[in-house]
């Protein structure tokens, strides 16, 4: 046992709306351990995804929420600089919830080992970590892509969209879409992520767009954002299609106002599917989809962007960027 | 060929909210035929459904719009009086697209066969009808029960309702609950179609009665009209619940201003489904279902009601009952 000093970010106070620096609580402070069974990592890169505004609710859902004056939940990857669990040793690299902080006492069961020999430590916690598991079991299980399908992703610049849509054409799709929310993160779908056409949401007519670009309806729809995106994708459905519903980005921070998706009918008509999922329910078969992904990475048939914002004490304002879309690719911190 | 009489219900204009008296047009034609391939049916009854009020839409759906003009689409069954169709004789019964009148020339080739013999006519519009055969494929392929589920039905004394719910029971859900719109109503469910519990949505708190029915939550919830009730469904599901889209009868007649469902987000939370349908995407099933359906209904497991209005001359206000949810079970006029 030692005393270690860690930098924190705790919860204040839970936002209403879109959490600001006042709902934080920033500072250093000492932590002791590690315990037996537990870890201390020193974290290198912290995950900033759409989840956590989740985590700040008071109400129940897939994990507990975090509870004021708590440190903030967070997925990261570090060093290891002592362990009392038999698996861990000093000077391994890890993944895992560490928490919004520099350094975190985890229990070694919930970490996994990684290499920044095989990948850059950041790729763990995009396309090799919970963004790409996502990205690929949304797609392939619940999307069911087929070769052939007419796929469109929204948020297709994002963490998780940029790779769910390369999944689709990998997979056979033949026309993947992607809607973004600026035309330079449209650019980079159509120039660099291999997308057959993009669509610029804040400045073109969506509608129109997707009959233009889809002229025979969607076979699957991506969705990682709701609200009037989803209602658009909705009325373009083809017989049979599938709605992945991955996150709402647009509706998180306001759930009381939450707008339902009045083209739910399209359904009925058209016998499709709009179906949920949280990736944690495919555990047992994320080690084969990582070994499948890290084989696309390889062979440059998959690739990524990460936005990588320098230390711990923006995270009031890095985190907003996922509501603002102010990023390309995976949203880290960076810790020092 | 030769001319016949035939009392005809045809559509004068189309009605934006509720169909009312004004929009029909009602009279004795004359009809010639039959032509080659074609049977002259006597109506008996002929089903009224809730598909009819989306027929009556000028828009593109699985069916064409009913012409300005035209005789009001519907199925019924009757007696062939005359045929140009090698598999039809005079005196044999059928079933299939009628319409609504007296007397019907129909292509031989979309009516089948049925016997006063084996279950009277009605039958064959209800539970061996359109109306089983979308409870059964509904319950079982799309919401999928199995043994155990709690299952929770709207619209539970309808056509589909009172069978849907009945069917989960027979795969043996482990409770069945159904919402109707009166105590007369959630008084027969109980006592004569073996659900668990009934909720009078109009009198009671659905949300409060939905979880005090279902502790667990819904493993499958048939929705059959959209609207406040799909969203108090969503808001109680189980995880890996399914959602059958059967039908959204009280959003038909104002289309323009569909509600979407705003608890959707539970469908994520929940990693649940929602599927729409349409039941002659299993016509080759049909067979195997009537089978199966007429079993149960001839050993007791199954039962029905039907409420049959006398006069091809009431349509205008009988359609109308469907909305006000004025009758129980399979709602049919009677021709003569």
């Amino acid at each position: 046992m030692c005393a270690q000093h860690t930098f924190q970010v705790r919860l204040a106070s839970r936002p209403d709306g879109m959490p600001a620096r006042t709902h934080w609580d920033m500072g250093w402070n000492d932590i002791n351990g590690p315990s037996d069974g537990e870890v201390l990592v020193e974290t290198a890169f912290i995950s900033i995804d759409p989840a956590m505004r989740g985590w700040l609710r008071d109400a129940k859902s897939y994990l507990p929420p975090v509870a004021i004056g708590a440190v903030m939940r967070a997925g990261g990857v570090g060093t290891v600089i002592a362990s009392k669990h038999p698996d861990f040793r000093e000077g391994e690299q890890v993944v895992g919830h560490t928490g919004v902080q520099s350094h975190a006492l985890v229990p070694g069961d919930t970490l996994r080992k990684v290499n920044d020999t095989v990948a850059p430590l950041p790729t763990f916690l995009g396309p090799l970590g919970i963004p790409g598991l996502t990205a690929y079991f949304g797609m392939t299980e619940v999307g069911a892509v087929k070769p052939g399908d007419t796929v469109l992703v929204s948020a297709a610049a994002g963490a998780v969209g940029s790779i769910a849509g390369q999944i689709a054409g990998i997979r056979g799709a033949g026309r993947v879409v992607g809607i973004a929310g600026s035309n330079e993160k449209c650019r980079h779908l159509v120039e660099d992520l291999g997308c057959d056409a993009a669509i610029n949401y804040k400045t073109e007519a969506l509608g129109e767009r997707i009959r233009e670009h889809c002229p025979e309806g969607l076979d699957v729809y991506f969705d990682n954002v709701g609200g009037d995106i989803l209602d658009a994708a909705l009325a373009h459905l083809r017989i049979g299609a599938r709605v992945v519903l991955c996150g709402a980005i647009s509706q998180y921070n306001d759930l009381e106002a939450v707008r339902g998706p009045k083209n739910y009918l399209s359904l009925l008509v058209k016998r499709a599917r709009m179906q949920g999922f949280i990736v944690s329910d495919y555990a047992e078969q994320y080690q084969s989809a990582v070994e499948e992904i890290g084989g696309w990475l390889a062979a440059g048939t998959l690739s990524y962007r990460t936005t990588i914002v320098p230390g711990l004490e923006t995270f009031p304002e890095t985190f907003q960027r996922l509501f603002t879309g102010e990023k390309l690719g995976k949203l880290l911190i960076q810790v020092v």
